[in-house]
Protein backbone atom coordinates (compact mmCIF):
# COMPACT_ATOMS: atom_id res chain seq x y z
CA UNK A 1 0.00 0.00 0.00
CA UNK A 2 1.49 3.55 -0.67
CA UNK A 3 1.96 6.34 1.33
CA UNK A 4 -0.73 9.21 1.49
CA UNK A 5 0.83 13.08 1.30
CA UNK A 6 -1.24 16.30 3.36
CA UNK A 7 -0.42 19.80 2.27
CA UNK A 8 -1.46 21.49 5.71
CA UNK A 9 -1.85 24.79 6.76
CA UNK A 10 -2.63 25.76 10.16
CA UNK A 11 -3.36 28.46 13.09
CA UNK A 12 -0.55 27.61 15.77
CA UNK A 13 -2.00 30.08 17.88
CA UNK A 14 -3.82 27.69 20.06
CA UNK A 15 -1.44 24.34 19.57
CA UNK A 16 1.33 23.14 21.61
CA UNK A 17 3.03 23.04 18.09
CA UNK A 18 3.31 20.39 15.93
CA UNK A 19 4.14 17.37 17.95
CA UNK A 20 1.63 15.07 19.68
CA UNK A 21 1.99 15.31 23.42
CA UNK A 22 -0.21 13.79 26.02
CA UNK A 23 -3.16 15.97 27.40
CA UNK A 24 -1.94 18.92 25.59
CA UNK A 25 -3.09 20.26 22.12
CA UNK A 26 -1.01 19.61 18.73
CA UNK A 27 -1.18 19.87 15.32
CA UNK A 28 0.30 16.11 15.17
CA UNK A 29 -2.28 15.04 18.09
CA UNK A 30 -5.46 16.59 16.00
CA UNK A 31 -4.68 14.91 12.93
CA UNK A 32 -3.53 11.67 13.98
CA UNK A 33 -7.17 11.96 15.73
CA UNK A 34 -9.53 12.49 12.67
CA UNK A 35 -7.38 10.21 10.75
CA UNK A 36 -8.02 7.63 13.29
CA UNK A 37 -11.47 8.21 13.54
CA UNK A 38 -11.65 8.20 9.91
CA UNK A 39 -9.79 4.57 8.70
CA UNK A 40 -11.37 3.58 12.51
CA UNK A 41 -7.82 1.91 13.41
CA UNK A 42 -5.26 4.03 15.25
CA UNK A 43 -2.83 6.20 12.59
CA UNK A 44 0.21 7.86 13.16
CA UNK A 45 1.84 10.45 10.70
CA UNK A 46 5.01 12.22 9.78
CA UNK A 47 5.86 16.07 9.69
CA UNK A 48 8.07 17.31 7.86
CA UNK A 49 9.71 18.66 10.72
CA UNK A 50 8.08 20.17 14.11
CA UNK A 51 6.87 23.95 14.79
CA UNK A 52 7.13 25.41 18.15
CA UNK A 53 4.00 25.93 19.89
CA UNK A 54 2.62 29.41 18.19
CA UNK A 55 4.09 28.94 15.02
CA UNK A 56 2.23 28.87 12.01
CA UNK A 57 2.32 26.66 8.81
CA UNK A 58 1.35 27.58 5.61
CA UNK A 59 2.28 24.48 3.58
CA UNK A 60 3.69 21.99 6.09
CA UNK A 61 3.73 18.68 4.40
CA UNK A 62 2.80 15.16 6.12
CA UNK A 63 2.26 11.70 5.22
CA UNK A 64 0.97 8.79 6.71
CA UNK A 65 0.10 5.05 5.67
CA UNK A 66 -2.97 4.21 5.31
CA UNK A 67 -3.88 0.65 6.77
CA UNK A 68 -6.58 0.08 4.21
CA UNK A 69 -8.37 1.43 1.45
CA UNK A 70 -11.53 3.31 2.02
CA UNK A 71 -14.25 3.85 -0.18
CA UNK A 72 -14.21 7.30 -1.94
CA UNK A 73 -10.70 8.00 -1.06
CA UNK A 74 -10.94 11.10 -3.08
CA UNK A 75 -13.41 12.30 -0.42
CA UNK A 76 -10.49 12.65 2.11
CA UNK A 77 -9.36 15.79 1.71
CA UNK A 78 -13.17 17.08 2.63
CA UNK A 79 -13.63 14.35 4.95
CA UNK A 80 -11.02 15.72 7.10
CA UNK A 81 -11.48 19.19 6.49
CA UNK A 82 -14.83 18.97 7.97
CA UNK A 83 -13.50 16.73 11.16
CA UNK A 84 -10.60 18.86 11.57
CA UNK A 85 -10.73 22.29 14.05
CA UNK A 86 -11.20 25.35 12.09
CA UNK A 87 -7.33 26.01 12.80
CA UNK A 88 -6.30 23.44 10.45
CA UNK A 89 -6.68 22.64 7.41
CA UNK A 90 -5.83 20.27 4.09
CA UNK A 91 -5.41 22.06 0.98
CA UNK A 92 -4.37 18.98 -1.08
CA UNK A 93 -3.88 15.14 -0.40
CA UNK A 94 -1.85 12.59 -3.06
CA UNK A 95 -0.91 8.86 -3.26
CA UNK A 96 2.63 9.24 -2.33
CA UNK A 97 5.55 6.25 -3.69
CA UNK A 98 6.70 3.74 -0.75
CA UNK A 99 9.58 5.91 -1.13
CA UNK A 100 8.46 8.68 0.14
CA UNK A 101 9.03 10.35 3.24
CA UNK A 102 7.95 14.04 4.44
CA UNK A 103 11.40 14.51 6.83
CA UNK A 104 13.48 12.45 5.02
CA UNK A 105 12.83 13.12 0.91
CA UNK A 106 12.48 17.07 1.59
CA UNK A 107 15.08 18.90 -0.54
CA UNK A 108 14.25 22.44 0.54
CA UNK A 109 12.01 24.30 3.10
CA UNK A 110 10.18 28.26 2.48
CA UNK A 111 9.92 29.75 6.35
CA UNK A 112 8.32 33.76 6.48
CA UNK A 113 8.92 35.81 9.37
CA UNK A 114 6.34 38.59 9.66
CA UNK A 115 7.18 41.48 11.76
CA UNK A 116 3.92 44.41 12.58
CA UNK A 117 6.25 47.45 12.50
CA UNK A 118 4.70 50.42 14.01
CA UNK A 119 4.72 52.42 17.30
CA UNK A 120 1.19 50.84 18.09
CA UNK A 121 0.74 47.69 18.39
CA UNK A 122 -2.09 45.71 16.28
CA UNK A 123 -4.45 43.64 17.87
CA UNK A 124 -5.65 42.21 14.17
CA UNK A 125 -1.76 40.61 13.75
CA UNK A 126 -1.44 40.03 17.53
CA UNK A 127 -0.86 36.04 17.40
CA UNK A 128 0.51 36.48 13.68
CA UNK A 129 3.23 38.65 13.68
CA UNK A 130 6.12 40.38 15.83
CA UNK A 131 5.25 43.63 17.12
CA UNK A 132 8.83 46.22 16.32
CA UNK A 133 7.33 49.74 17.27
CA UNK A 134 11.07 51.15 15.98
CA UNK A 135 11.36 51.52 12.07
CA UNK A 136 13.25 48.67 10.57
CA UNK A 137 16.27 49.50 8.29
CA UNK A 138 15.21 47.67 5.34
CA UNK A 139 18.37 48.58 3.57
CA UNK A 140 20.70 47.48 6.31
CA UNK A 141 19.06 44.18 7.24
CA UNK A 142 19.30 43.00 3.92
CA UNK A 143 22.98 43.67 3.59
CA UNK A 144 23.59 41.83 6.73
CA UNK A 145 20.90 38.83 5.53
CA UNK A 146 23.66 38.42 2.39
CA UNK A 147 25.90 37.09 5.26
CA UNK A 148 23.22 34.34 5.67
CA UNK A 149 23.74 33.04 2.24
CA UNK A 150 25.55 30.01 0.89
CA UNK A 151 27.17 26.65 2.66
CA UNK A 152 27.19 27.20 6.16
CA UNK A 153 27.64 25.98 9.31
CA UNK A 154 24.80 27.13 11.31
CA UNK A 155 25.59 25.85 14.91
CA UNK A 156 25.56 29.05 16.42
CA UNK A 157 22.31 29.41 15.50
CA UNK A 158 20.74 25.81 17.01
CA UNK A 159 19.10 25.92 19.96
CA UNK A 160 20.08 22.61 22.07
CA UNK A 161 17.85 19.61 21.41
CA UNK A 162 17.75 16.35 19.83
CA UNK A 163 21.42 16.04 18.28
CA UNK A 164 22.02 16.57 14.82
CA UNK A 165 24.87 14.67 12.33
CA UNK A 166 26.09 18.05 11.18
CA UNK A 167 24.81 21.58 11.35
CA UNK A 168 26.01 22.93 7.81
CA UNK A 169 22.79 23.72 6.31
CA UNK A 170 22.55 25.69 2.34
CA UNK A 171 20.50 29.25 2.25
CA UNK A 172 19.80 30.23 -1.34
CA UNK A 173 17.38 32.83 -0.22
CA UNK A 174 17.37 35.08 2.72
CA UNK A 175 15.63 38.65 2.50
CA UNK A 176 13.18 41.34 4.03
CA UNK A 177 10.96 43.41 2.45
CA UNK A 178 7.42 45.43 3.33
CA UNK A 179 3.95 43.23 2.56
CA UNK A 180 1.73 46.03 3.11
CA UNK A 181 1.64 49.40 4.99
CA UNK A 182 3.38 48.42 8.47
CA UNK A 183 4.08 44.45 7.76
CA UNK A 184 7.48 43.38 7.01
CA UNK A 185 8.30 40.33 5.88
CA UNK A 186 11.51 38.07 6.02
CA UNK A 187 11.60 35.32 3.74
CA UNK A 188 14.80 32.47 4.09
CA UNK A 189 14.82 29.23 1.78
CA UNK A 190 17.06 26.54 2.59
CA UNK A 191 17.95 22.93 2.02
CA UNK A 192 17.46 21.99 5.62
CA UNK A 193 17.03 24.08 9.32
CA UNK A 194 18.00 23.72 12.39
CA UNK A 195 15.92 23.61 15.85
CA UNK A 196 15.00 27.64 16.10
CA UNK A 197 17.14 28.63 13.35
CA UNK A 198 15.08 31.04 12.04
CA UNK A 199 14.23 32.67 15.07
CA UNK A 200 17.82 32.78 16.21
CA UNK A 201 19.01 33.96 13.09
CA UNK A 202 15.99 36.98 12.95
CA UNK A 203 16.42 37.85 16.62
CA UNK A 204 20.23 38.32 15.80
CA UNK A 205 19.60 40.19 12.70
CA UNK A 206 16.99 42.30 14.45
CA UNK A 207 19.49 42.82 17.36
CA UNK A 208 22.34 44.56 14.61
CA UNK A 209 19.92 46.40 13.21
CA UNK A 210 18.75 47.85 16.61
CA UNK A 211 22.82 48.58 17.52
CA UNK A 212 23.49 49.55 14.02
CA UNK A 213 26.24 51.72 13.17
CA UNK A 214 28.37 51.10 10.28
CA UNK A 215 26.77 48.89 8.06
CA UNK A 216 30.48 47.26 7.47
CA UNK A 217 31.07 46.44 11.08
CA UNK A 218 28.40 44.72 12.07
CA UNK A 219 28.69 42.19 8.63
CA UNK A 220 32.37 41.53 10.13
CA UNK A 221 30.34 40.75 14.11
CA UNK A 222 27.85 38.45 11.85
CA UNK A 223 30.77 36.58 10.34
CA UNK A 224 32.30 36.45 13.92
CA UNK A 225 29.34 34.96 15.59
CA UNK A 226 29.04 32.46 12.62
CA UNK A 227 32.91 31.10 13.58
CA UNK A 228 32.33 30.70 17.22
CA UNK A 229 29.53 28.14 16.03
CA UNK A 230 28.51 28.93 20.17
CA UNK A 231 24.98 29.21 20.79
CA UNK A 232 25.88 31.85 23.97
CA UNK A 233 27.52 34.23 20.97
CA UNK A 234 24.59 34.53 18.81
CA UNK A 235 22.24 37.64 20.07
CA UNK A 236 18.66 36.76 21.24
CA UNK A 237 15.69 35.00 19.84
CA UNK A 238 12.43 36.15 18.77
CA UNK A 239 9.07 34.66 19.43
CA UNK A 240 7.78 31.78 17.53
CA UNK A 241 4.15 33.52 16.37
CA UNK A 242 6.05 35.54 14.00
CA UNK A 243 7.16 32.44 12.40
CA UNK A 244 5.28 30.84 9.16
CA UNK A 245 6.69 27.28 7.69
CA UNK A 246 5.75 28.67 4.28
CA UNK A 247 6.45 25.64 2.03
CA UNK A 248 8.21 22.38 1.92
CA UNK A 249 10.19 20.93 -1.70
CA UNK A 250 10.45 18.02 -2.57
CA UNK A 251 12.59 16.62 -5.79
CA UNK A 252 10.53 16.91 -8.96
CA UNK A 253 10.98 12.72 -9.93
CA UNK A 254 9.38 12.12 -6.74
CA UNK A 255 6.69 14.92 -6.44
CA UNK A 256 6.08 13.47 -10.45
CA UNK A 257 4.88 10.00 -8.95
CA UNK A 258 2.51 11.71 -6.32
CA UNK A 259 -0.68 11.79 -8.30
CA UNK A 260 -3.82 13.76 -6.86
CA UNK A 261 -6.89 11.55 -4.13
CA UNK B 1 -13.35 70.28 30.48
CA UNK B 2 -12.95 69.35 26.83
CA UNK B 3 -13.41 65.18 25.76
CA UNK B 4 -11.10 63.12 24.53
CA UNK B 5 -11.46 61.28 21.31
CA UNK B 6 -10.19 57.86 20.40
CA UNK B 7 -9.22 55.80 18.08
CA UNK B 8 -9.56 52.72 18.07
CA UNK B 9 -8.75 48.95 15.99
CA UNK B 10 -10.12 45.84 17.54
CA UNK B 11 -9.83 41.78 17.03
CA UNK B 12 -13.48 41.47 17.39
CA UNK B 13 -13.62 37.40 17.76
CA UNK B 14 -13.44 37.19 21.52
CA UNK B 15 -15.90 40.20 22.65
CA UNK B 16 -19.54 39.98 22.81
CA UNK B 17 -19.47 43.00 20.13
CA UNK B 18 -18.82 46.60 21.44
CA UNK B 19 -21.47 47.47 23.75
CA UNK B 20 -21.05 47.11 27.22
CA UNK B 21 -22.97 44.25 28.99
CA UNK B 22 -22.79 42.76 32.44
CA UNK B 23 -20.70 39.15 32.78
CA UNK B 24 -19.55 39.01 29.00
CA UNK B 25 -16.51 40.87 27.31
CA UNK B 26 -17.30 43.91 24.94
CA UNK B 27 -15.15 46.01 23.85
CA UNK B 28 -16.77 49.42 25.50
CA UNK B 29 -16.70 47.86 28.75
CA UNK B 30 -13.13 46.74 28.43
CA UNK B 31 -11.91 50.42 27.39
CA UNK B 32 -14.10 51.80 30.28
CA UNK B 33 -12.70 49.18 32.98
CA UNK B 34 -9.22 50.31 32.15
CA UNK B 35 -9.88 53.95 31.84
CA UNK B 36 -11.61 53.57 35.32
CA UNK B 37 -8.39 52.35 36.08
CA UNK B 38 -6.36 55.14 34.90
CA UNK B 39 -8.61 58.05 36.10
CA UNK B 40 -9.57 56.12 39.62
CA UNK B 41 -13.33 56.97 39.01
CA UNK B 42 -16.44 55.73 36.66
CA UNK B 43 -15.85 56.47 33.39
CA UNK B 44 -18.01 55.99 30.36
CA UNK B 45 -17.34 55.98 26.74
CA UNK B 46 -19.49 56.57 23.89
CA UNK B 47 -18.87 55.09 20.63
CA UNK B 48 -19.37 56.10 16.82
CA UNK B 49 -21.95 52.97 16.85
CA UNK B 50 -22.11 49.40 18.27
CA UNK B 51 -20.39 46.21 16.35
CA UNK B 52 -21.52 43.21 17.07
CA UNK B 53 -20.15 40.45 18.45
CA UNK B 54 -16.89 39.18 16.15
CA UNK B 55 -17.26 41.74 13.76
CA UNK B 56 -13.71 43.95 14.03
CA UNK B 57 -12.34 47.05 13.66
CA UNK B 58 -9.36 49.06 12.04
CA UNK B 59 -10.85 52.60 12.76
CA UNK B 60 -13.39 53.04 15.48
CA UNK B 61 -14.04 56.17 17.09
CA UNK B 62 -15.35 56.75 21.02
CA UNK B 63 -14.99 59.78 23.10
CA UNK B 64 -15.44 60.50 26.69
CA UNK B 65 -15.48 63.10 29.20
CA UNK B 66 -12.58 62.94 31.99
CA UNK B 67 -13.08 64.18 35.11
CA UNK B 68 -9.68 65.80 36.03
CA UNK B 69 -6.97 66.32 34.29
CA UNK B 70 -4.10 63.31 34.69
CA UNK B 71 -0.46 64.00 35.08
CA UNK B 72 1.46 63.08 31.29
CA UNK B 73 -1.75 63.06 29.65
CA UNK B 74 0.70 63.09 27.07
CA UNK B 75 0.97 59.34 27.83
CA UNK B 76 -2.68 58.68 28.23
CA UNK B 77 -2.53 56.08 24.80
CA UNK B 78 0.89 54.59 25.94
CA UNK B 79 -0.98 53.95 29.56
CA UNK B 80 -4.07 52.39 27.56
CA UNK B 81 -2.06 50.72 25.17
CA UNK B 82 -0.19 49.12 27.93
CA UNK B 83 -3.39 47.97 30.11
CA UNK B 84 -5.63 47.04 27.39
CA UNK B 85 -6.27 43.39 26.75
CA UNK B 86 -4.05 42.82 23.04
CA UNK B 87 -7.04 42.49 21.35
CA UNK B 88 -7.82 46.13 21.60
CA UNK B 89 -5.42 49.08 21.09
CA UNK B 90 -5.62 52.60 20.77
CA UNK B 91 -4.34 54.40 17.87
CA UNK B 92 -4.20 57.68 18.84
CA UNK B 93 -5.88 60.30 20.92
CA UNK B 94 -7.17 63.93 20.63
CA UNK B 95 -8.28 66.56 22.94
CA UNK B 96 -11.54 67.32 21.70
CA UNK B 97 -14.46 70.05 21.80
CA UNK B 98 -17.15 70.32 23.82
CA UNK B 99 -19.61 69.66 20.52
CA UNK B 100 -17.66 67.17 19.12
CA UNK B 101 -19.72 63.74 19.30
CA UNK B 102 -18.28 60.12 18.22
CA UNK B 103 -21.89 59.14 17.15
CA UNK B 104 -23.88 62.56 16.27
CA UNK B 105 -21.23 64.27 14.95
CA UNK B 106 -19.88 61.49 12.39
CA UNK B 107 -20.35 62.48 8.87
CA UNK B 108 -19.33 58.86 7.26
CA UNK B 109 -18.29 55.65 7.67
CA UNK B 110 -16.63 52.85 5.68
CA UNK B 111 -16.99 49.12 6.57
CA UNK B 112 -15.13 46.10 4.55
CA UNK B 113 -16.12 42.75 4.41
CA UNK B 114 -13.73 40.06 3.84
CA UNK B 115 -14.37 36.70 2.28
CA UNK B 116 -12.19 33.84 1.76
CA UNK B 117 -12.97 32.68 -1.65
CA UNK B 118 -11.13 29.60 -2.49
CA UNK B 119 -12.35 25.64 -2.12
CA UNK B 120 -10.69 25.05 0.60
CA UNK B 121 -11.39 26.63 4.12
CA UNK B 122 -8.48 29.24 5.43
CA UNK B 123 -7.35 28.67 9.00
CA UNK B 124 -5.84 31.83 8.74
CA UNK B 125 -9.14 33.80 7.95
CA UNK B 126 -10.78 31.46 9.68
CA UNK B 127 -12.69 34.57 12.32
CA UNK B 128 -11.31 37.30 9.95
CA UNK B 129 -13.08 36.11 6.71
CA UNK B 130 -15.92 34.65 5.39
CA UNK B 131 -15.83 31.60 3.36
CA UNK B 132 -16.76 31.30 0.23
CA UNK B 133 -15.78 28.10 -1.70
CA UNK B 134 -16.77 28.88 -5.34
CA UNK B 135 -15.39 31.70 -7.00
CA UNK B 136 -16.71 34.78 -7.00
CA UNK B 137 -18.28 36.45 -10.21
CA UNK B 138 -16.37 39.97 -9.30
CA UNK B 139 -17.68 41.57 -12.36
CA UNK B 140 -21.37 40.69 -11.82
CA UNK B 141 -21.04 41.96 -7.88
CA UNK B 142 -19.63 44.76 -9.02
CA UNK B 143 -22.34 45.83 -11.45
CA UNK B 144 -25.17 44.66 -9.08
CA UNK B 145 -23.68 46.78 -6.43
CA UNK B 146 -23.69 50.11 -8.61
CA UNK B 147 -27.71 49.56 -7.78
CA UNK B 148 -26.86 50.48 -4.30
CA UNK B 149 -25.36 53.91 -4.77
CA UNK B 150 -26.87 56.71 -3.71
CA UNK B 151 -29.68 58.04 -1.73
CA UNK B 152 -32.08 55.02 -0.77
CA UNK B 153 -34.39 53.78 1.54
CA UNK B 154 -32.61 51.02 3.32
CA UNK B 155 -35.42 50.05 5.35
CA UNK B 156 -35.62 45.97 3.31
CA UNK B 157 -31.84 45.42 4.88
CA UNK B 158 -32.38 46.88 8.30
CA UNK B 159 -32.36 44.14 11.42
CA UNK B 160 -34.90 45.31 13.61
CA UNK B 161 -33.60 46.77 17.01
CA UNK B 162 -33.91 50.77 18.19
CA UNK B 163 -36.44 52.13 15.88
CA UNK B 164 -34.62 55.45 13.50
CA UNK B 165 -36.35 57.99 12.90
CA UNK B 166 -35.21 57.88 8.86
CA UNK B 167 -34.11 54.41 7.31
CA UNK B 168 -33.37 56.68 4.09
CA UNK B 169 -29.07 56.96 3.77
CA UNK B 170 -26.77 57.84 1.42
CA UNK B 171 -24.05 55.34 0.02
CA UNK B 172 -21.71 56.90 -2.30
CA UNK B 173 -18.95 53.41 -2.37
CA UNK B 174 -19.45 50.42 -2.72
CA UNK B 175 -17.52 47.87 -4.72
CA UNK B 176 -15.80 44.55 -4.78
CA UNK B 177 -12.02 43.88 -5.65
CA UNK B 178 -9.42 41.28 -5.08
CA UNK B 179 -7.12 42.44 -2.57
CA UNK B 180 -4.09 39.24 -2.34
CA UNK B 181 -4.71 36.11 -3.95
CA UNK B 182 -7.90 34.28 -2.96
CA UNK B 183 -9.10 37.56 -0.26
CA UNK B 184 -11.87 39.29 -1.72
CA UNK B 185 -12.93 42.69 -0.15
CA UNK B 186 -16.41 44.51 -0.13
CA UNK B 187 -15.96 48.13 0.62
CA UNK B 188 -19.32 50.44 1.34
CA UNK B 189 -19.23 53.71 2.16
CA UNK B 190 -21.99 56.23 3.59
CA UNK B 191 -23.36 58.70 5.70
CA UNK B 192 -24.39 56.18 8.44
CA UNK B 193 -25.79 52.34 8.59
CA UNK B 194 -28.85 50.76 9.84
CA UNK B 195 -28.37 47.81 11.98
CA UNK B 196 -26.73 44.84 10.39
CA UNK B 197 -27.45 46.90 7.02
CA UNK B 198 -23.63 46.16 5.64
CA UNK B 199 -24.14 42.13 6.42
CA UNK B 200 -27.71 42.16 5.15
CA UNK B 201 -26.48 43.87 1.91
CA UNK B 202 -23.60 41.54 1.57
CA UNK B 203 -25.68 38.76 2.35
CA UNK B 204 -27.99 39.81 -0.26
CA UNK B 205 -25.68 40.25 -3.11
CA UNK B 206 -23.81 36.84 -2.70
CA UNK B 207 -27.40 35.54 -2.69
CA UNK B 208 -27.94 37.36 -6.02
CA UNK B 209 -24.21 36.23 -7.13
CA UNK B 210 -24.90 32.41 -6.46
CA UNK B 211 -28.27 32.55 -8.49
CA UNK B 212 -27.11 34.47 -11.42
CA UNK B 213 -28.31 34.49 -15.09
CA UNK B 214 -28.52 37.89 -17.00
CA UNK B 215 -27.31 40.44 -14.98
CA UNK B 216 -30.50 42.89 -15.54
CA UNK B 217 -32.87 40.49 -14.14
CA UNK B 218 -31.21 40.82 -11.11
CA UNK B 219 -30.81 44.26 -10.98
CA UNK B 220 -34.54 44.47 -11.27
CA UNK B 221 -34.50 41.98 -8.22
CA UNK B 222 -32.18 44.46 -5.97
CA UNK B 223 -34.78 47.19 -7.11
CA UNK B 224 -37.39 45.11 -6.39
CA UNK B 225 -36.17 44.15 -2.61
CA UNK B 226 -35.47 47.94 -2.60
CA UNK B 227 -38.99 49.12 -2.60
CA UNK B 228 -40.33 46.57 -0.64
CA UNK B 229 -39.28 48.19 2.49
CA UNK B 230 -39.15 45.15 3.89
CA UNK B 231 -36.19 43.01 5.75
CA UNK B 232 -38.71 39.67 4.60
CA UNK B 233 -37.51 40.76 0.93
CA UNK B 234 -34.12 40.94 1.46
CA UNK B 235 -31.85 37.71 1.26
CA UNK B 236 -29.87 35.83 3.72
CA UNK B 237 -27.41 37.80 6.01
CA UNK B 238 -23.26 37.14 6.72
CA UNK B 239 -21.85 36.15 9.23
CA UNK B 240 -20.56 38.87 11.50
CA UNK B 241 -16.88 37.51 11.63
CA UNK B 242 -16.09 38.88 7.97
CA UNK B 243 -17.08 42.55 8.98
CA UNK B 244 -14.40 45.40 10.02
CA UNK B 245 -15.58 48.98 11.00
CA UNK B 246 -13.09 50.52 8.78
CA UNK B 247 -12.95 54.41 9.00
CA UNK B 248 -15.46 56.81 10.59
CA UNK B 249 -14.73 60.11 9.34
CA UNK B 250 -16.20 64.00 11.08
CA UNK B 251 -16.77 67.40 9.20
CA UNK B 252 -13.10 68.88 8.75
CA UNK B 253 -14.10 71.91 10.56
CA UNK B 254 -14.42 69.66 13.91
CA UNK B 255 -11.44 67.77 12.84
CA UNK B 256 -9.45 70.57 13.18
CA UNK B 257 -10.37 71.75 16.43
CA UNK B 258 -9.00 68.76 18.43
CA UNK B 259 -5.99 68.41 18.74
CA UNK B 260 -3.46 65.28 19.77
CA UNK B 261 -2.77 64.85 23.50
Amino acid sequence: MSKIKLLLTYDGTDFHGWQRQPGVATVQGALEHVLTQIYSEPIRIVGSGRTDAGTHAVGQVAHFVPPKQILREERLVTALNALLPESIAVRAAWHAPEDFHSLFSAKRKTYLYRIWNHPIRSPLWAHRALWVPKPLDLKFLNLLSRGILGRKDFKSFQTSGTPVKSTVRLVDVCNWEVKHRHLVEFRIRGNGFLKQMVRNLVGTLLHLERHRGAAGAHLGELEHIFAAKDRQVAKTTVAAHGLYLYQVEYPRALDKRCRKL
